[in-house]
């Protein structure tokens, strides 16, 4: 038996944040949640909305979070800036900048607010589709690290199978490994987990990465906490590709088919030739 | 015979830029662009667009931008301060905030690319409608003064009603009136020129309004100068309306079918009782 030991969830490593003066906070990339080159767009997401958050002043829960991915981020400490923009009666607008040796590597607008007893209405439907443990397990490349933080089941479009696709439609269930329970800084990670949607539509890999990422999430804290490690059902796919730059929409629900984010990126991508 | 004379287009006026010192810039609200409280959020997208746009050392068109609407903009003079945060090989990163006697009342990321001659196709298909002509004209609220500056032929979900109802889709064949050609600008505006879908579901007004708005920019310049002054297909729902927050897409097609741009909002909004 081992006494006073407890292993923490990698993803509350990327969480991890050193109070600075003022409102700034300093944190760490984290190889477990390293992407093919530097960290996964969705850490990144998370790490931001969690400086926001734990502003001493915050009011309310996330509504919306734009994260800019202007440059890569290196391995190692960042540093992120954050500023209270405008307090309004049911929210508040907040702005963050992630820097590392004084060089802009993302920015993010955030909306907190304060949500209220008022007609309430999901229009979005979940799509129909079985139980998690009727689809097989996502095998992913090993070298992609992050991936292996999450257990995908893959209920369409999986990983790149070297065949061209008409469809970029992945839908998938998936939950944290090893388990961890839903928060929002998870959800907004989430929002990110699938790979670009030029790899389904080409069944290969090419040079590709998050330009811009807009989730606006639609759960409450209760309702995470509702879902806590359970699986959620996470569904994507591109609209246009054009020129170097697509667009993908995802869709997040839980088991019971609440609609928990809704979340749409703009991505670079590099295919020469017709395929 | 008038000679020398010549009708500046309404919107023209909402782009007009005064420029000052670095990077700064000074605009004024157009009172044709007014809707019930401060001016069209699309106008404020427009014109912060226009503002980075016009900026000299901009390269290639927009691929995205995302406004915040941090507080109401008072009728008259604003500042626009813009910032280049990020140039890459294929694309720019900016940020503007448009201010008014100092307070700071919207903010905007943009990115600016360059598109390349790679792989691209269109996944999202149009809607199936009949010819624009085929549809009646909407009529507005003559209070909402903006929208008389778009003809907009309902194909489905009109102004509301009176009636509730079980969905919020409005697709519509919408150009200017008096005609004007498409540009960024443009489009960035006809992305919000629904109305918030709350409105659709209830069959009533209540008090609603843009917080943040993401549009991604796929069609370039030629493509846009092909659509001129001819209508586009624009198509918008909402997902899910919880608690005082609600999240719209929205689909901009050319006559033709090919999508020229993509939005998403979510929206502040009261509504007490079940209705």
């Amino acid at each position: 038996m081992t006494t006073g030991q407890c292993t923490r969830h990698p993803f509350d490593a990327v969480l991890e944040l050193e109070f600075l003066d003022g409102r700034g906070v300093r944190g760490r990339t984290v190889p477990e949640y390293a992407n093919m080159v530097g960290p996964f767009g969705g850490a990144t997401a998370a790490v931001l909305l969690r400086a926001i958050e734990a502003q001493p002043d915050r009011v309310g829960e996330p509504v919306a979070l734009t994260v800019t991915y202007a440059a890569p981020i290196a391995y190692g400490e960042f540093d992120v800036d954050v500023d209270l923009v405008r307090i309004n009666r049911t929210n508040q607008h907040w702005m963050a900048r992630l820097t590392q040796g004084g060089e802009m590597k993302s920015t993010a607008m955030a909306i907190f607010g304060t949500r209220r007893q008022v007609w309430s209405d999901t229009e979005e439907v979940m799509p129909a589709v079985g139980e998690p443990h009727a689809y097989p397990v996502a095998v992913w490349p090993p070298l992609v690290r992050f991936l292996h933080n999450y257990e995908a089941r893959v209920v369409d479009g999986g990983p790149p199978t070297g065949e061209a696709a008409p469809s970029s439609v992945s839908t998938f269930w998936v939950r944290h490994t090893p388990a961890r329970r839903l928060d929002f800084p998870a959800l907004a990670a989430l929002a990110d987990v699938f790979f670009p949607r030029i790899f389904a539509r080409l069944g290969r890999l090419v040079p590709a990465g998050t330009v811009s990422m807009t989730t606006y999430f639609h759960a409450d804290a209760a309702e995470l906490e509702r879902v806590g490690e359970d699986y959620i059902l996470a569904t994507a796919r591109g609209h246009r590709f054009a020129g170097g730059f697509f667009d993908q929409s995802a869709q997040l629900f839980s088991r019971g088919g609440a609609l928990l984010a809704t979340s749409n990126q703009v991505v670079y991508y590099k295919a020469s030739g017709l395929q």
